[in-house]
């Protein structure tokens, strides 16, 4: 059947979509969900066919942005419709959830499907799905990350060591990348990093280095920047690298679901789509982070390096303290004054931040090679102490676009200790929680300032953090929310 | 915030969405599917965000139809938006999926919100995985058919008897459902029967009883044909009971899932929305059929047995011969042709769908009181012989708006025996699949017509049945797909 093409001006950033009025859908035997080969003139295009019963017009058929793009159309352009097959992998899926394994090919068909826009919202859900209710095993978890490298893009540093780091996350105030980075790119390797923003905590390490300089550069001009200066710390959504993964987040989200393999399988198809052979992995662990106890770290401690050797990827993987905030700050900007005073070796640098990061780079100095066993820390330490690590933040930050720094907040206010006595805990979720209600991580200059942690005597009255906000409302929410304990354990 | 609404021509069918620009929603700190309030002068509504980059306007909020309409939004007016919590219903959701069991009033919220439109594709589908993945109790399968219900439409006939039967289906031209109401409705029992339209058969028997009286009809006239008749044959899809049901159905159907608990309470609810207390349940058994073998027949009977008793109804399991075609027609109107000559007493009548009709019949006659026991299928028998079913039948088509019955398809051709013998078999997925390809369900006058059954002898050359096409060129694909053996095994 022949109809007008008629353009609806929505990107649906998935799936190719085209509809059909009801009855026209009727009259040609298809139904909502079905393959439709689309004809244009110039181009053609397979796309899941949705119905409506809406006051639409029954002449036409109707093509979401991305559809019509494909399809090239042109003024007075009619499209040829046709039945098409559903997708070979849409049978993997249902294997997959009927707690099959799935093969490498048949990973990769899915991926492939994903990213060409062949799965519907429905589909994609069904195999997130599978993989949550059944697990993925080692194989399947390497085949994906393989799979969703190899359908996105890639930046290749061909026969150069490059170095990667990941942190589990859930800590707030840890903000020890932008760190690690300059010391280990002043070492003389390569660490092309991207991450990704705060979706539910105060800030990622991409909000946090975005109020400083830009974050979202393409991967043209990011080939230039790592040429240029050895590295770089970008958005990871700004650059389309492992485009499947952003795609299965989007479907993991309303749910909050994290299934292992597919979690993995995330992590290192990020690394590897920069290249990276040399990776860190920190698992933090503590109340209210997202590695609860020891024995969960442990597991994915072997998960993670497993997986690596299958890959070819050096890992290392540690287990660090997640007890209490990492720092002083919490919020994009505060965060980056942390790390700024210990690039700066400030006075009032965050012992616990410098001191993170010098073992963090020491780990990925010697696995890389470039310090002996056991002298990592050192050689970390002296680049930071000389001033290096100051100077190669300096040039990456003005390669990615150097912004004026800003002022925090302009309302603030102190949560002061209700009675003497010695810090005996800080609850990472309601620190958290009260930095977002006071702006972060959308208004980057909000947040905490903690002035004591865990061990610390503290005096009735005297302050333990200071709460930035950039309206008095916010401020006066937050002060509001942090009555009672304000997260602080006092004894 | 406040911004004009955009109406978006479409009506999605399901979730309540409106669309945001990327940098609109990034504005607000709204994400994809997150919940949003919005506001008119008049009304307001809870619904699904979606985000587009396209060229979409980005001082407007674009609004579905159906979210559209519930606004009740008039010129001039503008929409409030705002951050709104995610719906209960998503915990149960999340809770199925990781394997724990719901209770009736977590299921009544699912259904709930599936039918308030606040549930979106990606959400409805984890449901459904979830159900299928570990599976629904009796008592879960209870509570959701209870849920489907209850948060439908319900046809109200109090205090009656009300019959009903349904089949599990797969056996091609199994049409006793228009033979054994008319026959039951003229003991003197209601019997309000709703039924569905193929989906991958080459006829349900809303396709065939549409061939020939309307059956797409609403819930209010239905109620007056029921009392002035005693029942009815209607397309269950044009009545809006069970709609959470047909939502469910929409997502099971790019996989072709059917979650066992979910089937049951499928079927379950749309007796119950027609007030039935009194059903029979038919699980044809054999090779091609939807169960298999007889291990799964006694499985699901058990479990049809138990969650009727749970609902309150007399439910009656027969697990019948599915091994081979019933009657002779295949498509809509070669099966409605069957069917009248059952009722008609006709010579050419099928015997093995006429033997069949009157033992489902009498079983209904049994379970509802109106014959003794063992004594069913006499009476049923009787009703048929004396004339007073056929009556009964027009008198039904007639109130559901008779229509001139139509010719069969005009292009024919024989499929002929290759040799002597016996007929061992015939493979019912084959002539099904044979019957579609000649443009049935769509092309009511087309099918096929068996003129030979299992242990029937045949000559080489005889017609074992014959193709209806409404086109040259069907008909010649349809020859070149039985061309072998054409579904027939020859011993």
């Amino acid at each position: 059947m022949q109809l007008k093409p008629y353009k609806i001006n929505i990107k649906t950033g998935d799936a190719l979509v085209a509809v059909l009025h009801d009855s026209t859908a009727h009259r040609m035997d298809l139904h909502v969900g079905d393959r439709i080969l689309l004809k244009s003139d110039r181009s053609s295009v397979v796309c899941v066919l949705d119905v409506t019963k809406g006051n639409f017009p029954k002449q036409k058929i109707g093509l979401f942005a991305e559809t019509y793009d494909k399809l090239n159309i042109e003024k007075g352009d009619i499209v040829d419709i046709s039945a098409a097959d559903k997708p070979n992998s849409l049978r993997s899926i249902r294997a997959k959830l009927d707690g099959k394994r799935l093969n490498a090919k048949q990973l990769n068909e899915i991926v492939h499907d994903i990213v060409k826009g062949q799965l519907s919202d429905v589909e994609m859900t069904y195999f997130v799905s599978g993989c949550y209710a059944h697990g993925l095993n080692d194989a399947e978890t390497a085949a994906l990350t393989r799979a969703i490298v190899n359908n996105g893009k890639k930046l290749e540093f061909k026969g150069k060591i490059v170095a990667d780091k990941h942190c589990i996350g859930g800590v707030p105030g840890n903000r020890v990348t932008p760190i690690v980075i300059p010391i280990i790119v002043a070492s003389g390797v390569l660490m092309p990093k991207t991450s990704s923003r705060a979706i539910t905590s105060p800030a990622g390490t991409a909000d946090a280095v975005e109020s400083v300089c830009n974050v979202t550069i393409n991967a043209h001009k990011l080939m230039d920047i790592a040429k240029k200066v050895g590295g770089f710390m970008v958005w990871g959504g700004g650059v389309d690298l492992a485009a499947a993964d952003d795609r299965m987040i989007r479907i993991r989200n309303p749910l909050s679901l994290d299934p292992e393999g597919m979690l993995l399988a995330s992590i290192m198809a990020k690394k590897h789509s920069v290249s990276a052979n040399h990776v860190l992995i920190d698992i933090p662990v503590g109340p209210g982070v997202k590695i609860a106890n020891a024995k969960a770290a442990q597991h994915l401690k072997a998960r993670f390096l497993k997986i690596g050797k299958m890959l070819g990827m050096k890992v290392k993987v540690i287990i660090t303290d997640g007890s209490q905030p990492i720092g002083r700050g919490i919020g994009p900007l505060l965060e980056m004054f942390d790390v700024m005073n210990v690039l700066k070796n400030a006075p009032e640098a965050p012992e616990d931040l410098r001191e993170k990061s010098i073992m963090e780079s020491g780990v990925l100095l010697e696995l890389t090679g470039k310090a002996r066993k056991g002298k990592g820390q050192k050689m970390a330490r002296e680049i930071l102490e000389s001033g290096r690590a100051w100077k190669k933040f300096q040039q990456i930050i003005t390669a990615q676009g150097k912004k004026k720094i800003p002022k925090l907040a302009k309302f603030s206010a102190n949560f002061n200790a209700q009675k003497n006595g010695k810090v005996a805990a800080i609850r990472n979720k309601e620190v958290a929680h009260l930095a977002r209600i006071a702006g972060a991580p959308k208004d980057s200059a909000a947040g905490l300032y903690l002035h004591k942690k865990v061990g610390d005597s503290v005096k009735k009255g005297e302050a333990l953090y200071t709460i930035y906000a950039s309206s008095a409302d916010r401020l006066k929410y937050a002060i509001e929310f942090a009555n009672g304990t304000g997260g602080y354990e006092i004894t």
